[in-house]
């Protein structure tokens, strides 16, 4: 009747201790000692870790770049997030100029439906703010389960947003019990910058970064901070970059603001040297905000082992060198932004993470799992191991070690950028509410079974 | 031959969930839905919240203080303790000039002995460095279960070391496995202070906090974090009460030292305009460090929120408002000082905290419980709810309420610094490894169950 | 031939020493003991302190407001000036839509010609900015002796400017040898704010610093740094008035960038309980930015002293309360924004700054006179007392003493924001290039005898 | 009678202007055009600056060291001074353990008396506080004119002091007129890491740095500026070489509390890369503090520039490298601390600080000689050109230049940390108090016309 894992040892962003999880249906029910029932199938997990299916809410799956989409569709973008251990995604649906909210929604949930092996959400990005807008916010929050918008502070003349609508939004959103996720790079700056560089001849992709330096995302991420406490409403910096941005992030949340932030492996563990590969290299690491110097590195480090960063996410953007990068070969600012990361995430955080020292297991559970469950209405049915909770389960066996190859990976794009790198650990077995989908590192599944997630409201924190 | 606690609502540091939960002997076994074994005793819970038992890692039972001790002493100390949801304590015991380590360790089991409610163990407090006591600090690590200690960088003549022995003393503790607790205010200061207000005339009680203001204990903070970090060692900050300590904790953590911090329910509750209380009254407060000004209250709760600080203890040092601390009657400099609050901190810190909205209810059980088992060598034993680990289990009602007052409370001592405080919520059964202790909020067993509880070395990480 | 002032104390930015100063036509030539020559008219000035004439390089006379100009033009506002000590004056001309710069300037010099009795130059306010406003700078600069221009990031839709507009104007102001003077609140957010009071019913005075609170000044001047760096170019920071905007001024100094920064005596005098006056009459402090909460005067006061801030000028810019300032009695945003200040800047520094020990003479100097010379191309020929240097001099007695009111100073507006504040000390004569324009406090002149200003450009600091 | 100085540019703390100067005795008596009186003797300093003479507040000559001195006594030293532009100099006369404050300063005044070409005056050097020491404090202010004193938080066992007693010295300086400079370095924390060091074999130059790195001079900075603001008493901080202790500073300062700062030319100019210098010559650079890692030096001029440092001093301190400093061949401790650079400071400020732009002219003056004067009692007898002022004249030739050699200065010690540096501009003429002493580069008197300096109390900002 159900499943027993047998003999492996649990991990939640608090606990770490061996137990048998017993499973039925789609649901955990049971976790101790002894507690297999007639009937039951056991699956033996020893000497591996059971982590809460990793959940990835940071993900473009097939979204629209100008002539073409991005390579990874639902399809196989979800594949290769399950097969890299997670099973949850949430992908931004995307209003366009002109478009209602519900419009573009229900774009993204044509996209999906029936492609993906990973249960999926949508936030839903406004790129076109109004007070139509505004009053079909909480519409979406309510009914549709899409308690999370996200703004762009960079892309001018496309995504921008001025501070009018980012404030507007942000107030909206805190009354109403969403989270407001922004990009935060100044995109004025970004614009000027860029054409000072192409005006005089710097065109490769070196020059990337020198566009957007970190200074960009300090002075955003700093504007959108004071544009939430004017709000009064709660804050989700995306894909945080660097020491500016990060201390800005420490402040707000001393002072008692409800400020949360991410990082992605890339910024971890990739720097700006990387704009230098030989030949048009450089482009495969064209993504905004830039690879950073190197120094940045520990400081994400550190804000991630004290909670200064709550999440690691991916930006998973994948854009194939041949064909879709190479648009920029005569100008860097052509170069379409994005790489992918869904499938290595979790392998690369265990690795250079956990066994370095830096996290702890509870630590890695927090930040590639629990968090975002919390923080995005999944919590608890997602991103945890305890008994009620949906059977999102990832079998590590820390004994598994590889070498990350594009070729070897399940994303659909022609290169990635931890090539060559070393990873201890694979997921081995993948069980999704319950069922298993993936097994001995390989799909186990014929067709997707991941579900669309109608998400709870965000409660924001009242102190009172 | 088990018991299942039935209905209840599950709280860990990560974790909110409802289910049962099934003891065999000292310990959980399972966690889950009819998880009932045949014979099992069953308890209802059905509305209450399941906390492992509470951790309070600073406490002074039976302390010598001149020509009195504390007066609490471990029987009334640890009964207190039980009755208010906490089921360890770790107390300090002291080396004094002269002795050796194992003397002053000794002198402390002979105290405890037979006498705690609760489970205990003990931190060393070392108050006479040199080269043998330095010899003898891996024997207590190793083979006495006492991976922790503390110095002094206050009182002077009397407990205060120098910064050679500290120093000392973190590079010693940092390679041998043990974590260095330290009280800081410098105490040169404080006695000069302390001296021009008694030769002004200026004796009352409100003259306790200008003889060490914040900027003393600020001042020690940052000094004995600057030791740290050349010893190579981890620390542990007890008691802090100010923002400028909290902002040199968080800039040490961000740099990626590993530095710990505890706050206690007087600094969060209460403020340096108890000192001006009628009469001699305000002596009840008189505490080291002091009380502080309000406006620290909130920087306190926002560090505790986001990970500055990591446990909040007591250091309950219980003595009589009649015949002890009228003492100082005619000068504050001899009013001993301290205050009770081991069976209080639970109940306070659940109203205070969790009932605000200021903490989370996994906040909470972080901070009194599972944040000091990591620290302190007892976890996964102690500090959370699963299978394998002891049954120190809190059964809190939140509909109960009530106001404190010292006649109610089984402190031995005859005020509480929170008399007239409203408490929402109440331990109303605490289990002790498996035993059931309190009932409907009554003591239940007839003596002392309480075990010493030796301690696993300090793990620090190692980054590279 | 020549005047010889006895006796007196010349204070300078750095010097404070007995001599007597010696006039020839408009130039001061000798400073000794015994430099009297034959013919000279000597005037005693025992007792008093010479300063350099005052530069307030702030202020809005005969300025457009809408249907009205402000109450001061060129010949009341610098008649006025000249009586308070303050011999030069930088006005803002203003570029408005569609114009030219040397359109904008033409109008000012329309506007002040023959009607100055102190000596005059002026900025150059760019509210639209394009391409042939950029490079029509370089001929300001060069030809127009206009070395400055002011950029507004607050009042939307009328003035501001956006990031990008800002980033060019900085690079092609640094590269030309201009310095950018920034009005640094965020336009947007104040927009936004002010429609929601105003839609709540908040519509009195005491609403106005609601609707645009420090941080979106903090947040505006931490953003105009980022570009500035980002720009190379050398920034100045008018009125500046709260403690998170000085630290980012200072920070960005200890950076090794080049910012300046002024405050205004109403910021270091006034505060927002103003607002709350009985009646209307909160609307007399209707400026912008607005009076702040009085915690923040001290720390002005500590940046004026360490050099965080550099210059102490007025803003001065005079509305009536009747007939002006009540456009907005049902509706604080319809308040022309702007107070009088010319004429009380010396007397108000003196007092509450030299005389309470925050300045020395020296940094009164500095702040009212020699800084600005420096920074705004006037230096050494305005802004000292020396050889060479023109011959504008205050003769301070130091022994007078006054209330401030409305109805005894000369401008020409119907209230004073200082009314009933006392002052100590009085510009009993003031001399203009060698002229004596006012002897013992009363104008001595018939017509307006000052001159335009034809500046030198801003050399930046050159580092390598 | 007099002499006049024609056609120089004369420079000051804060203007700079051509114009001529008149001499009279020992006194500056004019400053103008044509100023010649007749009989004057004229000198022509066409293209030449004329600056105050420079001051030098950190002085060590005919220290005791042991079983030796400084090879610099007060002849040889005095005479490198002025013949480097620097006409007085503060050097730090010493009570050793159990003598009065009296006695130590009458053995210096014996080792200065009739030796000195520049003017001198002494700081006092407290190594043995107690309350005859506290008490003997105001008769040197009042009576001897040493109004500054100095501590060291160094060098345990020798001439460190512990908090009480630097409490207690700076209330009492604070009380009666002094001010009191601090050598900023956690004495204890640099004994243990010397001594761990050592026990390791690590006995090269290289180690020196590493027994006491910048973050031991920070904690002591910030130690004392705590005590300075409880003492409610002005704070002098030697030789300030790091970012850390910088920082402490400024914050200090924006609190609105009194303390002030030097560096010298060696943390400027010169960095811990020079201990890895070949051989034995790393010995050369051992001084303390340690020169810094080399990205301290951007930070130690922008507090120049913008005054958070207020002076630059040498800590001048000889020592031969043959037979002194090699007493510390097999062991850096030994080593005895100390280099030259009162022959070189305002060569080397001039040529690395002005011509590159890092400061301003009137920076430099206000660095080398108007602080000092004003905060050590010298002002406006010195630091300053102006009438009344003693006539200590540098007349500096920007036209020269040279290489700094050992051999051609007239220090007497067998090496500079300087050699082969590049010097633009010389001190070609200098006259003391109306005497030239220098002319053409060469000392123009047969023996020493230096006089002792009674200086005047401090008068402590008193805001209020």
């Amino acid at each position: 009747m159900g499943i027993v894992l047998n003999g492996g040892t649990i991990v939640t962003a608090a606990d770490l201790y061996q137990a048998d999880v017993r499973i039925e249906g789609e649901r955990i029910v049971a976790i101790g000692c002894n507690i297999k029932q007639p009937g039951d199938q056991a699956i033996d997990v020893d000497g591996c870790f059971l982590f809460p299916g990793g959940i990835d809410p940071h993900t473009h799956f097939d979204l629209p770049m100008g002539d073409f989409s991005t390579s990874d569709d639902f399809l196989s973008g979800t594949k290769a997030a399950v097969l890299g251990g997670t099973t949850t995604i949430l992908d931004f649906a995307t209003q366009f100029k002109g478009e209602t909210l519900k419009e573009g929604l229900m774009n993204w949930h044509t996209k999906a439906k029936d492609k993906c092996y990973a249960d999926y959400g949508f936030h839903m990005a406004i790129t076109d703010w109004n007070d139509s807008i505004a009053q079909e916010m909480p519409e979406l929050i309510r009914e549709e389960g899409v308690p999370s918008f996200k703004l762009y502070m960079a892309y001018k003349n496309v995504l921008q947003v001025d501070d009018g609508a980012l404030l507007q939004a942000l107030r909206q959103a805190g009354e109403y019990g969403a989270l407001v996720c922004v990009h935060c790079e100044n995109g004025d700056i970004v614009y000027d910058l860029v054409h000072e560089h192409i005006t005089q001849g710097k065109t490769a992709p070196k020059y990337h970064p020198l566009s957007r330096p970190p200074i960009v995302e300090e002075e955003a991420t700093s504007r959108v901070i004071t544009l939430a406490q004017l709000a009064d409403a709660p804050l989700y910096i995306v894909h945080l970059t660097c020491s500016g941005a990060l201390k800005a992030v420490n402040n707000a949340k001393l002072n008692g603001q409800e400020v949360y932030a991410e990082t992605c492996p890339q910024y971890l563990l990739l720097d700006d040297s990387y704009y230098s590969a030989e030949g048009f290299n450089g482009a495969k690491y064209v993504i905004s905000p830039p690879l950073r110097p190197v120094r940045n590195q520990e400081v994400l480090w550190a804000g991630l082992k004290n909670r200064v960063l709550d999440v690691v996410a991916t930006d998973h953007c994948a854009l194939n060198y041949q064909g879709q990068k190479d648009k920029g070969l005569n100008d860097f600012s052509k170069i379409p932004n994005g790489a992918a990361g869904v499938e290595t995430r979790m392998g690369l955080l265990y690795t250079y993470g956990v066994l370095t020292g830096k996290l702890t297991l509870n630590d890695f559970v927090a930040l590639t799992s629990t968090n975002a469950a919390k923080l995005f209405g999944l919590f608890p049915q997602k991103g945890t191991i305890a008994p009620g909770s949906d059977a999102d389960l990832v079998v590590w066996d820390p004994r598994k070690s590889s070498v990350i190859r594009a070729a070897d990976l399940h994303q659909q794009v022609d290169y990635t950028p931890y090539e060559g790198f070393k990873q201890t650990g694979q997921a081995i077995h993948v069980f999704l509410r319950g069922k298993q989908v993936v097994q001995d590192g390989q799909l186990k599944v014929d067709k997707p079974t991941g579900i669309y997630l109608s998400r709870k409201p965000f409660l924001k924190r009242k102190v009172g």
